[in-house]
């Protein structure tokens, strides 16, 4: 029986990587083993990968470059998202984990660089108790379809629109 | 100058309460001190609380009794929800922590346990550089205006909707 529930935060507010963040945090509380693939996100001192870090039951990876993309120039980044979604496969398939988490893996097929239909075929096959969260902005239909659980992330007023700086702790 | 931000997460869908644990995870990565205050939520073996218990730089204080509110009888449900605000005042006011998150806090206005205007005046007489989290539905308008950023969440869909139990490292 599938008791693994597939969690879908998109929309254009902020909250989706950090809600994904608040679950794992949930999760390493009951002692589930947990997997962060990060596909967009560039290197960085991000506050999550510093706790991260020190924590024995999860595993971070970071993929992406950034946001970098370009129409003209995006093999790098089409190869680095492949390579990714390869990883992420690995991952899931290694039933070494009680949470799988696909952070941005939204963009992929919006930029052309995966069909939609290798992330669902993925979700279908996985282990059936692991429960996996997606994020991302543009959320193709096919995800919505297959998710248990869809949280549209609207932004009603950002910070940033104000022309505050990001801050340590908060943005990153 | 002031630099704290006021965050809230608002709306109808999962990810409110998620989110602002997703920052206390980035927050305890760069080494701030947090304080968690739950309004509403009962006691229980959430996975959060349980992982919370193992961190220094974390204070965690649960101060509702789960959603049981009445009209006719919730005189109980009042003076908990006052103890809860003078709790955060006194937290706020020691500037010892560098973040601070009023859990389901929009449910006191709502319910009128309490005037948004004290609220808002605590946000305004805060340390300067305190962050502060605000969530819960039914964010009264005040609570909007005076937030940084603000994000609605909404529900697509819902893994409940369709009859599935509750699941230990994702709802609690």
């Amino acid at each position: 029986m599938l008791n693994g529930r597939v969690i879908l935060y998109t929309g254009n507010g902020k909250g989706k990587t950090t809600a994904a963040l608040g679950l794992v945090f949930r999760a390493l509380g009951h002692g589930l083993r947990v997997c962060v693939i990060q596909f967009i996100k560039g290197k960085g001192e991000y506050g999550e990968r510093l706790f991260a870090g020190g924590l024995d039951s999860l595993e971070w990876h970071v993929c992406g470059q950034g946001f970098v993309f370009k129409k003209e120039e995006n093999e790098a980044d089409r190869r680095v998202a492949r390579e990714g979604f390869r990883l992420a496969r690995e991952k899931i398939e290694s039933d070494l984990f009680d949470l799988v988490i696909l952070d941005e893996i939204t963009y992929l097929p919006h930029y052309g660089f995966l069909d939609v239909d290798e992330i669902v075929d993925l979700l279908h096959q996985r282990p059936p108790r692991l429960h996996m969260i997606l994020t991302g902005r543009n959320a193709h239909r096919s995800l919505i379809d297959v998710a248990d659980t869809v949280t549209e992330m609207d932004a009603v007023k950002h910070a940033y629109e104000k022309g505050v700086k990001a801050q340590k702790g908060i943005e990153f």
